[in-house]
């Protein structure tokens, strides 16, 4: 590949920033790959072209009509996969499984929806609930409807999944028939941009369905009406530049966030050394801490073990963490590739050294590894970092302090009650996984930990090899958390959909309502 | 009544502020009836005492056992009505319908999430959907379960409400495990503070489970937490400032916001002059100009009739409107009283004169009418003002200025495309009304402006004399709107526990999550 000039999709054709604002690079070899700028780029006249073409003709067509779309789309990219995994590997350093995990999420997504969507058939409504009696009168009643939005979706990607994060926002938004300006966070946008200008060039979306914006956001919030929404992906500080935006506020646009969390994983108290849930509890964080280099917003920062098998639990991860080759993921055997710049592989280092002074390590720590071939001044590369907790009860930073790397701190508790504690103490969670067979704890735990988390996975022995990972946002599952995480809600089959729509009661005669459930399609 | 000094109910007992922040007023006389202060009240003590006592009492009942503590609140407001009933008419110059509304209304709400809890009997968390399968293995799925928030539920009302607003918000906490801090508006604050002093004495309650604030809201927001919550009724300037709050975005606190709107009442262009629905509308416009004064942010505030009708409809309307006698409301045949204080007087005299130099006035007007036996320098009376635009179009004023008292404005139209437009100006609504007969245009206008509105009442023959009113929230429909509405979701029946329910996925064996779901209860 030869650097090259990154555009932007907007207002129906391809245009340039102004200058450099940021240049993309192999963070193996730290060559550079292409250049982003959004500078100059007329982002109201973007959002009017959404409004007045992409939005007028979604709205023209049916869920299921918009779910061929969706499918379109995955067939497009399905075709052009090898390429994309050749960008993944060079752009954001993935080894194949991660460049799959980001690719093949994508468009797995988008098959998802496209079947769900096919089953609403030719309805451009949600029916949500079942009509309601509103007075004596049997005739008068109400329903609740979905009713899609009227106007653009703006969507703010984080860097590590430039595919998957992109398609999993814009699926359930073009199937809502909301329009998309999806932002890719620019070191990484390469894959993004590759994507859409093959989509674009397929010529399947009606005019301004789909448009995309390389660089920097500018002054794209002062310009969202109180039709938009917003969908956001990345970190905490700028999930509060966005919320707090005076025009956002002003204009009560909904704005869903999923922002990076500590995320847990719990040893039950009765599963032995060498069980199978003791097994499959290392098997996963080992998975957790090292696939796309632990840069993924669900991975286990926190290792809950019981005090008493503590040491057996740091003896077996850091047995199989020593045994992951990183290096250069273009090599067949490694494992874990760099982080995606030098400037993350610093924000870790320095995030390590916060923790530093609460835990032991058992192995990695905050400097760059020295790894064969590698050029350490260029590359991105953390080694797999297991800590050790000193004091769980006293230990601050570990619950509230993000390592967005390969790294992860082992939590040794007492009991039931000091687990629960200290689980909610990281503040609200994309997911926890808890591993264990006693039915009773298990359930009892996710009732406990529930209330802080948007998504909880229970391995017992009867899935300790067939579950789908603690990581892996299905799109049939919740995605988002309380608090720190943003306090979001995304996929979840059909309600991923809610954003995107107005819910809305009416009320009338029997004979009006069963006109209009007739035109709807059910969101159960 | 002689004047007295209210105290809030915090940290488990009755505190007075200190000074005087508010003094409530009769509106009709000037008199004195109570000061308020909060002025310092230990505020985080308050939530800590919240959390850490009524947190966890309730957290300990099933649905069915909160339920029947709004069963007993139920119980005792209805046997202290007759005295609500002259505090509303003292301290909100209600009339005994308008005191009606607000205290029947309150009591309903809390007798039909009563009902509705009962129903949720034993368990303590809800199952939102169907499970689904997340692999090929069978045995291996997720399910969605909604879990009751761990915090505390700051409620902040308006003051045209009193009593509805109090327990509209306190019934869907209550029942779902949450404790509230509700905070009235202090003008009119006197209602709220007698009937939590009765709840309270009545001993029913978890401590903890209810407090009251009465006075500024000081330094409150301040200390929330990510598992605590908001809802808000009020004007849109305050919305701004509470979702704006710095620490309510730092912890991504829930908020919900219901704020006034520019509602819209729609005459179809089908319905003649002396048709049922042509009467209907009529009489339901009249209704909510008059009904408190017109200070229900529900209330109808652009009047659309078809250009060839607006001149039979003004005539209509004020030959109405003339006819209601404006008075002191203890005079059994006095229609519509004073507005809440002379502050809104003024305001709404003010946004009068905003939409002046674009409508023309049928009848009132931005002066305080002659009143045989009321002061006008002591009083707050303003009357029924209908105003009609002059050019729908080039007006804007009248579509984004709210006048907070018994005004509307007429606004022609001269096509469904037209008015479906004009509707939209508003910037989003809690509610539209539509009066006419033609399905067919009724559907389409439903799906026109819908995705404006949280609530839509048709009206054609079939129930043009058996509907619920335009502006009355109904416990079993959806009351907020997108936009300028603020963009939030109340009552709708359980979909009202939302906002104090975390969603959860959970991923686990088919036997694990039987046994979850054995311990909830269905939301739908």
């Amino acid at each position: 590949m030869t650097p090259q000039n990154l555009e932007s999709f907007v207002s129906g054709r391809w245009s340039r920033g102004q200058g450099v604002e940021t240049i993309l690079i192999d963070p193996v070899t730290g060559d550079e790959l292409a250049t982003a700028s959004a500078k100059g780029l007329d982002l109201k006249a973007a959002l009017d072209h959404a409004r007045k073409h992409g939005q007028t003709s979604l709205r023209g067509l049916s869920y299921a009509e918009r779910a061929k779309l969706l499918g379109a789309i995955a067939d497009v990219l399905t075709t052009n996969r090898a390429r994309y995994e050749q960008i993944a590997i060079a752009n954001s350093g993935n080894t194949k499984t991660d460049a799959a995990i980001d690719i093949d999420g994508g468009i797995g997504t988008l098959k998802y929806y496209a079947r769900l969507g096919q089953n609403l058939g030719a309805a451009r409504v949600l029916l949500d609930e079942k009509p309601v009696r509103l007075a004596k009168a049997e005739n008068y009643q109400g329903i609740h409807l979905m009713v899609p939005r009227r106007g653009v979706a703006v969507h703010i990607n984080a860097f590590n999944f430039p595919s998957w994060g992109l398609w999993e926002k814009a699926t359930v938004s073009l199937l809502s028939g909301v329009p998309v300006l999806a932002k890719p966070a620019s070191a990484t946008a390469l894959l993004a941009h590759e994507m859409v200008r093959d989509v674009i060039a397929a010529k399947m979306l009606p005019d301004g369905a789909l448009s995309l914006l390389v660089g920097s956001a500018g002054d794209l919030l002062a310009h969202l009406t109180s039709d938009d929404v917003i969908a956001f992906t990345g970190s905490a500080d700028t999930a509060v530049r966005l919320r707090g935006h005076p025009n956002v506020i002003a204009r009560s646009a909904p704005v869903n966030i999923e922002a990076d969390s500590i995320n847990a994983a719990v040893l039950a108290p009765d599963a032995a050394s060498g069980s199978a849930s003791f097994d499959a509890f290392v098997r996963e964080v080992v998975r957790e801490m090292t696939v796309k280099a632990g840069q993924k917003c669900t991975a286990i920062r926190r290792i809950f073990a019981p005090a008493e098998r503590a040491d057996a639990v740091a003896d077996a991860l850091q047995a199989k963490l020593l045994a992951i080759k990183v290096g250069d993921p273009r090599q067949e055997d490694v494992r874990m590739g760099p982080l995606v710049t030098r400037s993350q592989q610093s924000a870790v280092f320095e995030a390590i050294r916060r923790l530093a002074g609460e835990v032991t390590f058992v192995c990695g720590g905050p400097r760059a590894p020295t790894l064969a071939g590698i050029n350490a001044e260029k590359s991105a590369f953390v080694a797999p970092t297991l800590m050790k907790a000193k004091d769980a009860d006293s230990a601050q930073a570990v619950h509230d302090t993000e390592v967005f790397g390969p790294a992860a701190t082992i939590v040794p508790y007492r009991d039931e009650q000091e687990v629960a504690t200290l689980v909610a103490r990281g503040g609200g969670s994309l997911v926890a996984s808890i591993y264990g067979q006693d039915t009773d704890f298990l359930v009892r735990i996710v009732h406990e930990i529930g209330p802080s988390h948007g998504r909880l996975l229970v391995v017992d022995p009867a899935i300790a090899s067939a579950h789908t990972g603690h990581g892996i946002a299905m799109p049939q599952c919740n995605h988002g958390g309380p608090g720190r995480a943003g306090n979001g809600e995304e996929l979840g089959g059909l309600n991923g959909l809610r954003l995107y729509h107005q819910r809305l009661a009416v009320q009338g005669s029997t004979d009006l309502l069963a006109s209009l459930q007739a035109k709807a399609a059910s969101l159960h």
